[in-house]
């Protein structure tokens, strides 16, 4: 499939690392980016101004930033922190410009645009939901279950969560992520911070209801890594059952995995298969002992998902 | 004239006047600004992150702003500022995009050059030196002398000036700057808050020493009100007296004055004859009440100037 349109959905660094795969095969993107999050710069900046949080949604335009000199330096100039023992210590440059584009044209999704201009940005980045959130979830631990607020929360916990909610529970999603999710070929899911970056998607109810009824494939790309947090402990098949359990009749077409990174390939294979859903096992990852993606084995296992490679696992085979 | 290479040295709402007015009639124009502010938000960033203080560079960069849809929505986003109970209240958005361009590229003219492109700036703004400035004035109160310290206090002063003084005393000045005004048809002076904005550039050694061996002409523009501050009570010709007293063998080829904010015409009119200057009586004021500029009538006064138009005075006349 040449040039597909692709809506990624998901936040942070996992989505960066999808978005700079996905660049080098099309400029039909549609980065669709979470904005629940309540720490850091982001964290001060929706405290301080009442604005959607800025710093997932700048990772998103820097990774589709064009490679050019001048792509390159503005892409740069967004991601400098600033580090001082004052006020502006760990802003990112690029949360302060998107935050001032809100406030000058009122609409989240101009101000956002404007900066992909000034990136030549290939493709558009849309925040999930129209207007700030919080993420809550039910966490199980040897105590009972406790209620964990926030995603810069949610992302640290090591206990076992149950129930996660958006808090408003009912978000009004962005149309234009609505209408990219029905005119996509395509919609991936994922890699990223399982519950507080990827299934949020999932809750706004939307955008659950587009990818539902979309007519676009869909691939789920698991992530490299589940030793911290959130996720500590799951496996690659607790992500696709984390995921069925909040969209039970989402069908999924690919799955994206790395075989280093899969405790129990047979589970998997079984998982994927039950799913209905094609099994990649690729490395996409750098092979250098770190849980980061390379761009281009991501592109390559990318690639091979668009153009219906057939999987290591095809359905009912 | 045709888009003659013009300098103009000044800063604040002074210089961004005279920019605007000059940019309707070349894009040859360099902009030389003072760094010795520690007011509001550049007072700030100089304090905490020890760079220039960036806020008249960002004003002389949204007055040369190409005038098509981008330079303007870029201008108003780096005049933007944030209004909070906050870390960042006050804080203008381009000074912040300036600060981080000097940090990335560690160089304060390949800073404001990538600005000058952002906004496709019609001509260039540099710096009048090198490092930060500060400003000290010896005023005369009925006390005696007091010694004041700092561009925003001397900006406020209503005691007599004396003395200004720069420290350090002798700051390297931008190349830039040296090469810009020897490569000038003209130099424009004025209009600004005289002793803060206009006279600091007579002080840095470099500077003093280009605008007295350069070929261009040298033109100074006087101010619509001496009502507040520093120049209370100073009339034109006080005004040119003290521009004198620091450099008393700069030749001063025209001097532009609005009539109606010169309290004695005749007064002006001598003086003018001594240095040897044209005197262009014009209105460039808006004629509103307000002591601003009309970018439009300080443009056909400017073209007068260029062009050579006789004066109301002209030298030996």
């Amino acid at each position: 499939m040449s040039n597909p349109a692709i809506v990624a959905l998901g936040g942070g660094h996992g989505l960066s690392a999808t978005l700079s795969a996905l660049r080098l095969m099309s400029d039909r993107l549609t980065a669709v980016v979470t904005v629940a999050d309540d720490g850091g710069s982001s964290g001060r900046l929706r405290d301080e101004l009442d604005v959607l949080p800025p710093g997932d949604l700048r990772m998103a335009l820097a990774a589709l930033c064009d490679d050019s000199e001048w792509g390159r330096t503005w892409r740069d100039v967004l991601q400098h922190r600033f580090s001082s023992a004052g006020d502006l210590d760990n802003h990112a440059v690029g949360n302060l410009l998107i935050v001032a584009l809100w406030e000058l044209l009122d609409d989240p999704v101009a101000g956002l645009d404007w900066v992909g201009r000034l990136l030549n940005a290939r493709g558009r980045v849309l925040p999930m939901a129209a207007v700030p959130l919080r993420i809550e979830a039910d966490v199980r631990t040897s105590a009972g279950v406790d209620l964990v607020v926030g995603q810069s929360q949610v992302a640290l916990t090591t206990g076992r969560i149950e129930q996660l909610r958006l808090v408003p529970h009912d978000p009004p999603a962005c149309p234009e992520v609505v209408e990219a999710i029905h005119a996509a070929d395509w919609v991936v899911l994922g890699p990223g911070s399982w519950f507080s970056s990827v299934l949020p998607h999932l809750l706004v109810p939307q955008v659950h209801e587009a990818l539902h009824t979309t007519a676009a494939r869909r691939c789920v790309t698991l992530n490299l890594s589940s030793d911290g947090g959130e996720t500590y402990g799951l496996g690659a098949v607790d992500h696709l059952d984390v995921l069925r359990r909040h969209a039970p009749d989402l069908q999924i077409d690919a799955v994206v995995a790395d075989p280093s990174a899969v405790e129990d390939i047979a589970a998997l294979v079984d998982s994927t298969r039950e799913l209905g859903a094609r099994l990649l096992l690729r490395q996409v990852s750098r092979g250098d002992g770190t849980a980061r993606h390379d761009p281009l084995r991501l592109a390559a296992a990318y690639r091979d998902v668009f153009d219906g490679v057939v999987g290591d696992v095809t359905p009912g085979g």
